[in-house]
């Protein structure tokens, strides 16, 4: 016989986690204090990580409701410091994407809204799997240094309007025990799991707008435009309910964002753009963002394109840059000569797959073997080889010639090079027929322009 | 930006155990070799607690096949030591209740069947919550041991044809850990893993032919007799799998079984029937499941009957009882004069609720009510007092009298008498009207007989 657990639910206080965990096991809410009680009981160690993992499985498959993911986030928040932002000069705000390929608008987004009179205080993390993380990318810079102090951060932006610094041990703590869990349990995949990780790390970052680049195609996290359109919601629902300016815009992955894959490369890759030496998708997207967060400060959308481009186009976002990387002790001259300055990979070899059109691209595909090249970890604790990577120098439905090289690989030994470039045919299919790419925006969320 | 768990599963083998988890949550099926390495890794200590308990959520909300419940059996039989009944004269058999209130037929059943020549050796438990267990019910006979050695349980066997002793904790070790786990994850609640649970410890007891007795209603943790029948099923369909002839009936518990809710309470009414003294639902479920039991064997059903009915009323069960006590160093006079030797309570009250029809038992709560009493357990090591319980005189559909006894509370103090007393009430309706109770018996599975 096994003994019915109501039985000893009724009468012992510690059973009532299981009524709880049942609850949501049935498609019932639990309201905040009992989400409070759970996730907190789990960090004081009163909380089994067994049920908090039940309880989680729970939710994945039955869903939570909008009320549970802001508890959620009020107990994410909760557990840690937060970065006080308030009394500096300019709106505070924070621009997030939820990682892609070749992904590195940070570096170009952050200047035009410093530039625009924005105060950006941004805590970045480290790269894991196929999309690379802000700080790596950052350290292919010579000198430059992501480990700033609370005060430091706060001096720096009120001083040039920019910062990026590391996020410290004590912000948000309980996201990185539960994304540990969540990440051996198979419970990562759940929108408001997702939505409350990212927004507790925003609302804790202090800013007052925040604009939210939700990825989706094969690349991203997301792989459908619905889905990514959804948890962008979900997180603008979050944010809204907690008194933040947020917005956000849902952007196609389905092939890499900016030419570079890889940490110098991407550095070059925004250098050239701020630059104005570069164009297409990538500059398009880091206007898009950039106006988008002006909008959420107030500004008329239309205006704010305008500026962002003229900020661009004028060399004063190249400046802000520039001063960005001499705050926080970089070689300023990666602002001039990029390749002069980054480490750059010995062997280069490009790939020319012959005469076609470039149809669908492997994205995650492509940054996986950039991983594998160095300029990714499999694991925590992987040293990365920030000089290799790939150039991917065409996009869907581009029409290629005969031997007009389509990929450059950037790599540490011949035979690096060799493997990555038998690899490619199968992360990029070129076809004999037209091909038409998704759009470079699916969809924008709680903003007014375009 | 969140680290897809993909890129990590695909380099290093520990990190495929979220893949099966996934597998699982999105409604997938897992294979014996996946269930084993699971489940084994997680008895072995190197698949986390937390994986088990969100692999058993995905596993309650999206169910079991039938494939996945056998090979759960497997691995949980063969995480521990089995017994071995080869070699003895008559056919072994073994019946199993998933409990209920009052349920006492092993102390009938076993005796019958060991009269009819079988071979009975039974591994049995304590109780917990709201139904008693076997064992507890056994030691309110003066001097009865319980913990048989194996061979002393071969041996007594062979000798008289029945012994029931103490599970020892080498068999089905994973299903203890695995209980607990469920426990205290609200994962108890599925098809599959109540079958396997009950089927690996009737698989590692080694009888040849299993009738299962599956409750179904209030008293019971099955409710509804259509989920009690598909659990009976699912049993039936793992014991055929692995070669034992198993059957199953589906009894009522919507109101208690036998008169007695209690340790003593329940052997007095066990000794009475055997001694022809009691008829009702108590009596004719034992003839029941007895006579099922031989059909198993191969008995033609309609004999069966007949030969356990005769087996009851010419006294060659109760002489079969009389031998097991002995067997067991219990006092055999427990089966000549029972209310003599087994312990009585102090205090014993009648509840006489006025003149009308009893209709529904909140079957359940009385159970409940005796636990409070002391006859049952709300932790795992509290002491239990054998002397006290319920005498419950009447059934649903029962014409009551004025002052007539429905319920006697036998009690350790006065003030315990009282507080049951009072809370009689809620747990027995006696009303105006006519009422019709559920049948004995809702469903026979695997058996031809009536």
């Amino acid at each position: 016989m096994e003994p019915p657990q109501t039985g000893r639910s009724r009468t012992d206080p510690a059973f009532e986690v299981p009524v709880l965990i049942a609850r949501k096991r049935d498609g019932g809410e639990l309201t905040e204090d009992e989400l409070r009680a759970l996730l907190t009981g789990y960090l004081a160690g009163e909380v089994d990580e067994a049920q908090i993992a039940a309880l989680l499985m729970a939710g994945v498959i039955r869903g939570f409701t909008d009320a549970e993911a802001v508890a959620l986030t009020d107990v994410l928040v909760a557990s840690g410091d937060t970065v006080d932002l308030g009394g500096l000069a300019g709106p505070t705000v924070d621009k997030h994407s939820t990682g892609g390929v070749g992904d590195t608008t940070t570096m170009v987004v952050g200047p035009l809204l410093a530039a625009a009179g924005c105060q950006v205080a941004k805590l970045s993390g480290r790269g894991l799997g196929h999309t690379g993380g802000t700080l790596d990318k950052l350290e292919a810079i010579p000198g430059f240094r992501v480990d700033l102090s609370a005060e430091e951060l706060r001096d720096q932006v009120e001083r040039i309007g920019l910062a990026v610094a590391a996020a410290t041990q004590d912000l948000v703590p309980a996201d990185k025990r539960l994304y540990a869990l969540r990440d051996v349990t198979a419970t990562v995949a759940s929108p408001a799991l997702i939505a409350s990780s990212v927004m507790s790390k925003k609302l804790a970052g202090g800013a007052a707008h925040v604009l939210l680049d939700v990825k989706s195609g094969d690349g991203a996290f997301m792989q459908d435009p619905a889905a990514a359109r959804a948890l962008a919601e979900l997180c603008v629902r979050i944010g809204r309910a907690r008194g933040r300016a947020t917005g956000a815009i849902v952007s196609d992955m389905s092939q890499p964002l900016g030419d570079g894959i890889g940490n110098a490369l991407e550095i070059a890759v925004a250098v050239e753009t701020l630059r104005g030496e570069r164009g297409g998708r990538f500059r398009e997207l880091c206007l898009q963002l950039a106006a988008a967060t002006l909008e959420l400060t107030g500004r008329d959308p239309d205006d704010a394109l305008r500026t962002v481009t003229r900020l661009l186009d004028d060399g004063e976002a190249l400046a802000s840059f520039r001063a960005f990387v001499v705050a926080q002790g970089g070689d300023p001259s990666v602002a001039d000569d990029p390749w002069g300055v980054l480490p750059r990979a010995p062997h280069v070899v490009a790939w020319r797959p012959g005469a076609g059109t470039v149809a669908r691209f492997g994205c995650r595909r492509l940054g996986e073997l950039a991983a594998t090249l160095g300029a990714g970890r499999q694991r925590q604790h992987d040293v990365l080889d920030l000089a290799v990577g790939l150039e991917v120098l065409v996009r869907s439905g581009d029409r290629i010639e005969h031997d007009q090289p389509v990929v450059r690989v950037h790599a540490r030994t011949d035979a690096d090079a060799d493997r990555v470039l038998a690899q490619l045919p199968a992360a990029i299919e070129v076809s004999e027929g037209a091909f038409t790419a998704p759009p470079l925006v699916h969809a924008r969320v709680g903003l007014t322009g375009i």
